[in-house]
C-alpha cells in the first residue's frame, strides 16, 4: 500500500498556502544530491556534513511494497510502520492462525517467515542521465518518443547494473522530466516478518480516528533482510532511542514519498479535479460498501477483508482531502496565479521561449485526449484492481509477449532491468481467497460495462453472452493461478504455453488485450506523450527562472526532509505535539474500532502512562513515506512516520509549515510495548542493547 | 422514488445548449395557467383549445410515492410505470410469493391490492397567493422570514381546502420563489395495484441499459383510484389507443417533473458541483456496494434489496450526468454569461435596482454558510436515508412534539393541512425488512461519525460507547416499529407515550433531537432565509426583463411539456425513434439483466415482431415525470414517459431540443403484452373496449 494515512473528519476544510519556490521553511521532499544542507544547519543551528547524509541514506530502505523503512541493527533488522507489514501478516495467516488480528510475534529468528513479494532496496549512488534520455526522445512524437525514451532508460539500467543480481537500478524521473538520474541500489529479495502487534493495536481507532491526531496507534513492524538464508549484515544502521521526543528537536524524515503534483499545470489539475479523482472516489466508494458488507457475512470474511478494506478506505482519505484541495478556490487562484508569473517570466525571455514553446497550452490540448480516453484506458487497460488472479494473469499474458520480442522494443515495464522484480512478484507464494477475488472481478466487469456501455465492442468481448457476476465465477473457480507451480509453468513456458493455457483468467486476459494494447498505444500517443515532452519543458522553464533551489514531485525515490517536533493551532484550537499511554486507555470504550487488544487490558497496570506514544512533526511528507524513519542530528531514531494530519491532505498539492504535520509513532513506546506488552526480550535487546 | 430514469455509458458526455429566455422550441415545463398555447398551435398546426387543457389536466394524476400518472378509464384505472409502483409490489410481496419477480397480475377486481403509503391526486385549480406570502416575509429575516412565510402559506392551505378530507391544498413555490400558487387537488388515499409485469421485463437490460436508447422496457403498471372501498367514477380521462406512434406526431407529456435548477444562481450551481452532488455520490456508492453484496448472500436477500438497489442506482446516473454537465466549462461560462447579462440589465434599471439590491451578492453569501453547516444538516437533521423504521420513530417523534404546539408556529411539514399524508405515510402497513434496516443505519452511524468524527458532541450523543454496527443491531431487534399497531399507539398516545417509550429507535431518535433542531435552525436562518429571499428577487429582476415566456423551475407540481416523436443525431450517430418487439428478442443473451421472463421466452411466437415497444420524443421533462401520460393533440395516450436519453442528464441545468429525448413504453406494446403475453382479457377490455 503506496500510502501515508491522513487524518480528521471529511468535514473539516483543509487549508492551504502554496509555496513560490524557492521552498518555504521545512518544505520540500529533496533528492540527496540537493538537499539544502546550509539552509538546514543555519536555520537550526547545526552541523550536519556529507557522513551523516551518507549514512542516512545508507540506512534507509525502500519496500518494494510501497513503503519505507530503516536498519536499525548490523543484523539486517529493519523498522517500519504495521501497515506496510500487514498484507504479509495476512499473507502468513488462515482461518486457522490470523496473525492479523492476533499479532505475529517470534521469540526466535527461526520463527521469521517470508514476506511474499516483498523487496527491500537500499541506494547506493545516484547518476545523472538526463542528456541521454533527453536526446533520445529530441525530434519524435507519439508512441516513438514515448518507447525511444523507454529504451534510452532501459540501457541506462542495463549499463549502471550489468547482470548483477544483488542490484538494482532505476531511471527516475525527476521536476516532471526536468531531469533523469539513475539511482542504484543493493536489494535483498528475502524479507522475512520478525513482529507485528494486533490489528487492533497497530489501528486503534480506525478509520474514524485515521484523520485525527490525537492518536494512538502501535503502528510498528519489524522485519529482517536475509542473504543467503542468513540475516544480512548491515553496519550501517540508525540507532535506537528509548527516550522521549522533545518538542522543538530537529528532525529528518527519510524515505520515499510516492506522488505528489505540486509541480502540475493547472489544465492538469483540473483534469484531476473534474475526471481522475471523482471517477475513482465512485468506485472505491462502492468496492468499500461490498467489501464493508462481505465482511459482515462470516468471521472467515471479516478475516479476509479486514486488510484490503483498510487500504481502500485509506485511499479514499487522501483522495477526499486531494479533491476538497483542488474544489478550494483560493488554492486554485494560487495556483493560477503561480503559474502566470512563470509564465510571464517566459515571456520576458524570447530566447527561452523560443527554446520551450508554448508547453501549458501543449498540456492543456492534451487533456482533451486525456478526458476522451481515460475511462476507457482506466477499465480496459488498467483492468480488475485488487484482483490477485487477473494481475497474475495479465502479467503471465504480458511478460510472455514482451519477452519474445528484443529488450528494445518492449512495454517499458518488461525490460530485462525491471523483469526479476514482476519475476518475483509473480512466483511467489501468496494465498488467494477465491470469494474475494470473485468480488474484485464481479465489480470491476460490472464497472467497465456501466461505464463503456453494454453495446461497446471490447466490453462485448469481455462478457460475451455471461454476466460480469457469472463470468467473475466461473473464472475464479476454474483458475489455477493461486497456485504458484501453475505460474512457474506459465511463466517458464512463455507465448507457446500462454496460447495453449485453457485457464479461464488467461483466456480472459488474452481476449481484453487487443482492446487495452489499442487503448494503451492512443494514450501513450496523444496523451503522454505531448504531456511528457511539455512537462520536462516546464521544468526548464523553472530552472530558468527559480535556478535549483526547488524540490521534484514525489516519485517514490529516497528524499530527505526536515523540520521539528511541534504542535500546531488551527482556528484558536491548540493541539500538543505528543499522546502517550493514558490518552489511549482513556479513549477505549470497548466497541471497534476502540477496542483493545486482550494483551494491553491485561499490560495496563505495567506500562508507564506517561510513556509518549504518538508524535507529530513538521517534515514535509507524503505517501509512500509510511514507515520513513524520523532522526534526530544525531542520526538516533525516534520514531517511524505514519500519517498526515487534516491538513496535510492536500499535500499532493502544496505544503504549509504552520499547520501541515507528519503524525509519528514514538520508539519509546515501541521500547516500552516489546518489553511490557509483549515480552520480546530478545528483540529489545538487539535494539537497545539491553 | 422521484425520478425518471436517464440513460446511456457514463463514458459519454452529454452536450447541453442554455436558453436564454423565452424558452427555445419545444423547452419548458409550462405551468397549466401559464401554457403557450397560442406558440404551439402555430409551431404544429394545430387547434388546441381550453377545453383539450382541461381534459389533459383532469385526466393527469400525481402519486405521492413521487410519480406521475394518468386515468384511462371511467372506472379509477390509472396508467404509469412499473417503477412508479414496484415499492408497493415489493410491498405486497413475501419469501413466498415474489411478485416482483414474477409481476403481479389480477384477473378481477377483488383481487386488487392495496399500496401502502400511496396517495393519488388530481389538480382541481390554481389560485395565486404570492402577495399574502410575500408579505408574511417583508422586513424579517434569518427563522422568523422562514417561519412567517410557512405559516401564512399553512393558512391559505387552510384556507383554501377546509377540513374537507377529500381534497388537498398545497401552496407551490414557482420561479423560486417568484410566484405562490395554491395547487387544490382532488385526493385519492386508496389506491390499489391491478397489474405490475416481471421485473426482467420492465427493467430488461437493468442499470446498464438505463442510460442507453434503443431500450426494450415494458415499465408499464396499472393501478385503480377507490373511493369509499368501490372503484373510483372517473368520467375524465385519456382515450388508450393501441396503434403506434408517428415519427413527427405532436406529444403533449402531462406530469409532476421533481426538481431542476435552471433558475439557480451561478454560486449555488457551484456549490451543487463542488459539494452537494460529490457528497450524495459518495455516499451513494458506498451503499449501493452495501445492498448488491447483500444481494448475492442469498435468493431472499436478492429479492428485498432488488427494489431499493434499482432506486440508488437510478439515483446514482442522474447525479452523474449532473455533476458532468456541472464540471463542463463550456456550460458553466453560458450560465455566467446569462447571469451577467440579467445583471446588467437590472443594473440599467435604477428603480429595480433600488428595489432588488443585490441578490446574487446575498446568495453567493449564503453558500459559506452552506459549505460550513451542509454536512451536519444533511447527517444529523437528515438522519438514516432509506431506513423505514428511523422514518417513522422520526416522524412520531417530531409529530408529537409538533402537534402539541399551535398550528402557526409548527415546523412546515406538521402543519395541519399536512398532517393527513404524514399519518397515511406512518400507520399504513408495510413490510419492514429487519436486515435491510440494519444495513441503513448502521451505514448512517458509521457516516456521521466519519464525516463529524468520533470526538463531535453529537456523535457522541448518538453512539455512545456502542459501534456503528452494534447500535444497529440492537436498535433494529428491539424496535415494535415494524408493526402498524405500535406505530399507531404511539402517534395517538403524543408525546406523554413517545416519551415513556421504551422502543430503541424512538429513544435514538429523542437522543439526536436536540442537535438536529439546533442544525435546522442554523440551517434555516443563514443559508433557507437568506437564499429565499434573494432568489424571490431574482425572479422579479427576470420577470423585469424577459415578462412572462419564461417557465419555472419543476417543483413536483402538475406541468404540460409539448413536443414530437423524433430520433436524434449525434456525433454522426442516427438514433431512430422507436425499437419493436424483435428487438428485444435480438438483445436477450440469457444472461442477467438481459434474460427474459419465462412468459415472454413462450410469447415469442405469439407476439408480433413489429409492434413498437419504446419510443422518444422531444418533451423536456425531468425525474418525477415518470409515469407521465404521453399524448397526441387528440387527447389519444401514445404511452408512459419512462426516462431520458443520455443528453438529458444535464436537464436539471439546460434543454437542448435537437438532442434531449423522453423515454416513452408505448401503448402499443402494452395493448399487445397485455393480450398476447399476460392474457389480461378484463384489463385490455376495459382499456380498448375490446
Amino acid at each position: 500500500m503506496n500510502s501515508v494515512k491522513f487524518g480528521a473528519g471529511l468535514g473539516l476544510a483543509a487549508a492551504f498556502s502554496i509555496s513560490a519556490a524557492p521552498a518555504l521553511a521545512d518544505e520540500g521532499m529533496w533528492t540527496y544530491d540537493n538537499f539544502p544542507l546550509a539552509k538546514v544547519n543555519q536555520d537550526y543551528g547545526l552541523k550536519l556534513d556529507q557522513r551523516w547524509l551518507d549514512r542516512m541514506q545508507g540506512a534507509s530502505v525502500r519496500l518494494t511494497t510501497g513503503c519505507s523503512a530503516s536498519l536499525v541493527s548490523g543484523t539486517g533488522l529493519v523498522f517500519t510502520n504495521h501497515h506496510c507489514v500487514v498484507e504479509c501478516v495476512q499473507d502468513l495467516s488462515s482461518g486457522d492462525k490470523d496473525f492479523v488480528k492476533d499479532g505475529f510475534l517470534t521469540a526466535t529468528r527461526d520463527e521469521e517467515k517470508k514476506c511474499p513479494g516483498m523487496q527491500a532496496e537500499i541506494l547506493a549512488s545516484i547518476t545523472d542521465v538526463t542528456k541521454d534520455i533527453q536526446a533520445a526522445g529530441a525530434g519524435k512524437t507519439g508512441q516513438d518518443f514515448v518507447r525511444a525514451r523507454e529504451t534510452a532508460m532501459a540501457a541506462a539500467e542495463k549499463a549502471g547494473c550489468g547482470d548483477d543480481a544483488n542490484v538494482r537500478c532505476q531511471v527516475v524521473s525527476l521536476y516532471r522530466g526536468g531531469q533523469f538520474k539513475l539511482y542504484k541500489y543493493r536489494k535483498y529479495a528475502d524479507v522475512r516478518l520478525v513482529f507485528a502487534p494486533e490489528f487492533a493495536t497497530a489501528f486503534f481507532g480506525g478509520d474514524p480516528d485515521n484523520f485525527n491526531f490525537p492518536r494512538f496507534n502501535l503502528d510498528v513492524g519489524f522485519v529482517r533482510l536475509y542473504e543467503n538464508g542468513k540475516p544480512a549484515v548491515t553496519p550501517t544502521h540508525l540507532s535506537w532511542v528509548s527516550r522521549a521526543p522533545q518538542e522543538g528537536e530537529a528532525t529528518f524524515v527519510s524515505g520515499n514519498p510516492g506522488s505528489t503534483n505540486r509541480l502540475m499545470t493547472v489544465s492538469q489539475l483540473e483534469t484531476l479535479r473534474d475526471l481522475t479523482i471523482p471517477v475513482g472516489q465512485l468506485q472505491r466508494s462502492e468496492i468499500r460498501g461490498r467489501l464493508a458488507q462481505f465482511g459482515q457475512e462470516s468471521a472467515e470474511h471479516k478475516r479476509i477483508a479486514t486488510d484490503p478494506l483498510f487500504g481502500i478506505e485509506n485511499s479514499f482519505k487522501v483522495f477526499y482531502g486531494q479533491q476538497s484541495a483542488l474544489n478550494d478556490k483560493a488554492f486554485m487562484d494560487a495556483k493560477r496565479a503561480q503559474e502566470a508569473e512563470l509564465k510571464a517570466k517566459v515571456a520576458a525571455d524570447p530566447k527561452l521561449t523560443a527554446e520551450i514553446g508554448d508547453p501549458w497550452g501543449d498540456i492543456a490540448k492534451a487533456q482533451d485526449a486525456y478526458a476522451n480516453n481515460y475511462l476507457r484506458y482506466r477499465q480496459i487497460e488498467g483492468g480488475a484492481t485488487y484482483s490477485n488472479l487477473y494481475y497474475y494473469a495479465q502479467t503471465l499474458v504480458r511478460a510472455a509477449e514482451e519477452r519474445a520480442k528484443p529488450n528494445a522494443e518492449r512495454l517499458a515495464e518488461y525490460a530485462d532491468t525491471r523483469l526479476p522484480l514482476v519475476e518475483k512478484k509473480v512466483l511467489d507464494a501468496k494465498p488467494v481467497d477465491a470469494e474475494l477475488e470473485e468480488v474484485y472481478l464481479a465489480f470491476w466487469l460490472s464497472k467497465t460495462r456501466e461505464y463503456l456501455t453494454t453495446d461497446d465492442a471490447a466490453v462485448k468481448t469481455l462478457l460475451g453472452k455471461e454476466s460480469p457476476e457469472g463470468l467473475a465465477k466461473r473464472a475464479v473457480a476454474g483458475s489455477k493461478l493461486g497456485d504458484p507451480a501453475a505460474r512457474k509453468a506459465l511463466w517458464d513456458g512463455g507465448l507457446e504455453a500462454i496460447k495453449a493455457s485453457d485457464d479461464p483468467m488467461i483466456q480472459l486476459v488474452l481476449r481484453n488485450e487487443p482492446a487495452a494494447r489499442a487503448v494503451r498505444k492512443v494514450w501513450e500517443t496523444e496523451v503522454q506523450a505531448p504531456t511528457d515532452s511539455a512537462a520536462g519543458r516546464v521544468a526548464r522553464a523553472k530552472f530558468a527562472a527559480y535556478g535549483d533551489a526547488v524540490y521534484p514531485d514525489a516519485t517514490f525515490s529516497l528524499r530527505l526532509s526536515y523540520g521539528k517536533v511541534a504542535g500546531w493551532s488551527y482556528r484558536g484550537v491548540t493541539v500538543p505535539a505528543t499522546t502517550n499511554f493514558a490518552g489511549l486507555y482513556d479513549r477505549a470504550t470497548g466497541a471497534e474500532p476502540y477496542r483493545l487488544a486482550p494483551r494491553w487490558v491485561e499490560a495496563q497496570a505495567k506500562v508507564t502512562p506517561t510513556t509518549v506514544y504518538n508524535f507529530v512533526t513538521t517534515n514535509d511528507i507524503i505517501g509512500g513515506n509510511s514507515g520513513s524513519p524520523v532522526v534526530n542530528a544525531k542520526g538516533e531514531v525516534l520514531g517511524a512516520a505514519f500519517d498526515g494530519n487534516i491538513h496535510s491532505l492536500g499535500g499532493a498539492f502544496g505544503y504549509d509549515g504552520s499547520i501541515n504535520r507528519t503524525v509519528v509513532v514514538a520508539t519509546s513506546a515501541a521500547t516500552e510495548a516489546l518489553s511490557k506488552v509483549y515480552g520480546r526480550t530478545a528483540l529489545v535487546k538487539e535494539l537497545t542493547g539491553k
